[in-house]
């Protein structure tokens, strides 16, 4: 997403009573680059609290307090539930966090959103949910639906945040070249031949099952010197016919 | 994932010191379905507070407990660890969270793999770091990458368990049937007749103008009868010719 596409969505905690929570939504916040908390009707002592934490962040310190989620959504176009009930008679629309953070994301292209957040104990009201369009729910398991409100925020933030294209490959690792591996091949060879390895247990086609055998290890280009360094000194002691054990 | 798959996943903890991110990081396994945690030399008393809190998950209570990284791992064919860093050199290959889940997944599809988070104030140690085989970060902002403890457990699991395919729409929501957006214009251009709106703002083409604005609404197969009800209600009370106001 793009700054600007960030800096118009809010996140609304209604009737947060956590001040811990309170302040890991805000830390999720800050991680995925969200910067406008909003919370209605907190518990007062918890949001004192969480405010006031040694290091609580700016954005604690710049969020805006609410006595209404209606107050609280005002300036929105978009207002999304969170909820891990599926099953009940639910009065809106309920989407899947995959798909209902793509329709957030396009609607953050023009206008505002606030994605809401309920209670650590009994998630949003029915007259909070009255507000929203629809609702959105992570797909957690049927034995254990219900997520801790700072690890929920962090999820649904992380998931409007994440890049689809960045599920292929784009930090490719340089693989050794062939002329390397080559290398590689003939000095693991030697160092075979060197030990005795061959003379003890003779191989068919001891080259090409050598070669292949090499090849499977997708060696990174920056590791080469290295290898080659340690199987030529192998060979090096080998011909040399100083190894320690045979003194 | 398949539930196979999931069972082959080990979440190692490695020198958690908190409590509370312990039992969070069994929380978000629980909520995505993963049930193997393993702790490599926790602080002791934290262990201990975190495995007997009242409503610790069995994932706690089943939690193994190793003394070095090597025996958490020793099972696993592949083990990868998490990180903030980025720059500083890392001797290990370095993937984004939406790409590394996904050669997580493929090699749970046949073996074990390790996912090891490192302790909330040092993240993992070079020592630990040399077990894996590559790295992975989650797409944190620059001005501050670093997540808390289970925040990143239930946001790395979550990214393994999503499903591209429900990015796509899949509850889809039925909508009115044209006959029944056509019983709701004529309906509400009576409303309209009755009201004498059109005789105070004359529109040109009014019948198309608000068949448009009714289909614009998108409006849901279930409210259909809601809305008819209420529009004819409107109207016979305007032709009754009693208004309240009027008397």
């Amino acid at each position: 997403m793009t700054s600007n596409q960030l800096d118009r969505l809010r996140v609304v905690l209604v009737a947060a009573r956590n001040p811990l929570n309170i302040g890991a939504a805000a830390r999720a916040m800050s991680n995925f680059g969200i910067s406008h908390l909003r919370v209605v009707n907190p518990y007062k002592a918890a949001f004192r609290e969480a405010r006031s934490a040694v290091g609580a962040s700016a954005i604690l310190a710049r969020a805006e307090e609410f006595e209404t989620v209606a107050e609280a959504v005002a300036d929105c176009t978009l207002v999304v539930g969170t909820t891990a009930v599926r099953h009940r008679e639910l009065q809106h629309p309920l989407r899947r966090l995959e798909y209902g953070t793509r329709l957030i994301r396009k609607q953050l292209g023009s206008s505002r959103v606030a994605l809401l957040f309920g209670s650590e104990k009994f998630g949003l009201s029915n007259a909070a949910l009255s507000h929203c369009h629809w609702l959105m729910r992570i797909p957690t398991c049927e034995e254990n639906i219900s997520m801790n409100l700072g690890q929920a925020v962090a999820v649904c933030l992380y998931e409007l945040v994440r890049d689809a294209k960045a599920a292929r490959p784009s930090e490719k690792i340089r693989r050794a070249s062939s002329a390397n591996l080559e290398r590689i091949t003939t000095t693991l060879l030697e160092a075979m031949r060197a030990s005795g390895y061959l003379d003890r247990r003779p191989i068919a086609d001891v080259e090409e099952r050598i070669r292949r055998l090499v090849r499977r290890l997708s060696l990174p280009a920056d590791d080469t010197t290295a290898w080659l360094g340690i199987l030529r000194q192998i060979v090096w002691k080998l011909r040399s016919g100083k190894t320690s054990a045979a003194g």
